[in-house]
């Protein structure tokens, strides 16, 4: 294990740019002193920066890809866009990790098509710890895959199931499938089909989850195509935006509820936190050599520093080689 | 129109049984004059209500379908139970409609089976009204169909359309496709032709919406298959339930938040009574002859007589007769 770790930084990502993700960069380093910081961007930017603080180092880049933009066109064309660089310096060796709050998009293709694809996994997946009070949940693939093979679910199970070992501590996750029903019998051919997999090759698997049991913590990991999977994460993001919006309207009614609204901030907040995406910092892009992590848009300061230690701790714990073990060596099995 | 409108409603549906369904029933019968109603069910239930309720008539049935069974199957074989009795009353026209609180999945191939599917409708689909303090929205399908052709979604837009006109009283309702990404290129193969088919044949149709615009209100209603729908639908619900149950919590911390929780008592349970699937009584099965209704298995009296209400209500306004002249008239084309 080196013993300093190097993350690769997109000064750019997110909705907020440099304001958010400088003093987000700051704090990380603050944090964790075994950190270094390859900050990927304009170099009026990131000059300044890194000459004012220790174990960060500049590496300016004079493209930028934005949101709007086709991702896989975007990375090629735009070779020296700050999430290009930032995954080329993965693919050299020069950073184990990066992480942007940038296109999430255009990180997928830029992981995949730049620092590469792990041995022997077939699709590289967009995994999250989802926001719930009850207890962290892990679901896999949230958006990275539209269109999914049985198969693939299977490797997104099994690389979920590293991730939320070594990240969360849960020694033997259990795993579900997002379906539309408990009985086996249930959802479409797709989904059944996968269940039949799943229940014979992955010792953890425990069953169908329905949109209802996500959040409430019956399991460790909730396994899915990125289509249904991002639709599930956008759906209980919206409810909880919605609901506290609502809330806010009836502590505003009159005098007595806004006293009420006093005694219960504290709390508020914390629940409102508790649900939040910027607690773990990201989304971790499964599949891909190195911590490959990718930020909400809308990352504010905590959520960038929580990004960058979260790209350290995947790199720490050795997230990637033991995808590497688990999924090459199957690869290397002989078709039966 | 008819002078009175006659509702076949099953006795034994949902989670709580006649305990809540008559109740529910005598509740409807006593707010609107109109209705006549046709309780199917074992004999001991209904033949002693119907004596002692006017314009309520029992019809005994031998058989009740449990909520495990497989649905087609049950329909078949339990030829006396209270859901296939009650849609063969809408077959033989002695009921205009059906509303029943039981399997969702054995309504809906009664619904199919026994009542029949409108003549043009390829599949018929299940409706709902989401539960959004904003604005109501309409989503279809939730659950009738786990696969999906991207035209049946143009006859769910359709008939969906007719339904939001019908009941909610929206002139020109937008239709929005649920999907992972704004652009028209975004998501799975299956929604991008879709979108194409949408984009070409249905006038109020108006881009994607993305699982955290679903509650938004942008808009009227949200197109989708039935495994995404459902995954949709349940994931607001954990989603508003989890929350509730976390808000509770923060009231119950001390002295002053339990204060605090008596001020915004009021405001609280009406948020709480707008995310609630029994406001709108139910889901109708779109497509199918007759005003057919399902409830939610929680159903409480409230949601058992705003059940029977709506399907009279659809009745009433007549959106099966507009769905077979719409869909119909359609199927009469020559093929080009």
């Amino acid at each position: 294990m080196p013993e300093t770790i190097t993350i690769a930084v997109d000064a750019l990502g997110g909705d907020f740019g440099p304001s958010v993700v400088l003093p987000g960069v700051e704090a990380a380093l603050a944090e964790q002193p075994d950190i270094c910081v390859l900050l990927c961007g304009p170099e009026d930017v990131v000059v300044p920066f890194a000459q004012c603080h220790e174990r960060c180092e500049a590496v300016p880049c004079t493209q930028e890809i934005e949101m709007g933009e086709h991702p896989a066109n975007a990375v090629r064309r735009k070779k020296d866009s700050s999430i290009v660089v930032g995954c080329r310096l993965v693919k050299e060796g020069k950073a184990q990790g990066f992480f942007s709050a940038g296109s999430t998009g255009a990180c997928l293709a830029a992981g995949t098509l730049v620092a590469g694809r792990i041995k022997g996994v077939s699709r590289p997946a967009l995994g999250t710890v989802l926001p719930s009070p009850v207890k962290p949940v892990v679901m896999c693939d949230v958006g990275a895959n539209a269109d999914c093979k049985p198969e693939y679910l299977l490797q997104f199970a099994k690389m979920a199931t590293i991730y939320t070992r070594q990240i969360l501590g849960v020694e033997n996750p259990s795993v579900g499938l997002l379906n539309i029903g408990s009985e086996e019998t249930k959802g479409s051919q797709f989904a059944q089909e996968t269940h039949r997999l799943l229940a014979e090759q992955l010792p953890n698997f425990k069953g169908n989850c329905e949109g209802c049991d996500v959040l409430t913590g019956e399991f460790d990991i909730v396994v899915t195509d990125g289509f249904t999977g991002n639709v599930c994460l956008k759906t209980i993001e919206g409810t909880a935006k919605m609901l506290f919006g609502e809330l806010k309207g009836v502590f505003k009614r009159n005098a007595l509820t806004g006293l009420a609204a006093l005694a219960v901030k504290g709390g508020l907040s914390q629940l409102k936190q508790s649900v939040s995406a910027d607690t773990y910092g990201g989304a971790p892009l499964l599949g891909v050599k190195g911590a490959c992590l990718v930020g909400h848009g809308s990352s504010n300061e905590t959520a960038i520093k929580n990004g960058v230690l979260m790209a350290a701790k995947i790199v720490r714990t050795g997230v990637s080689e033991l995808i590497a073990e688990s999924i090459g060596s199957e690869a290397k099995k002989p078709a039966e």
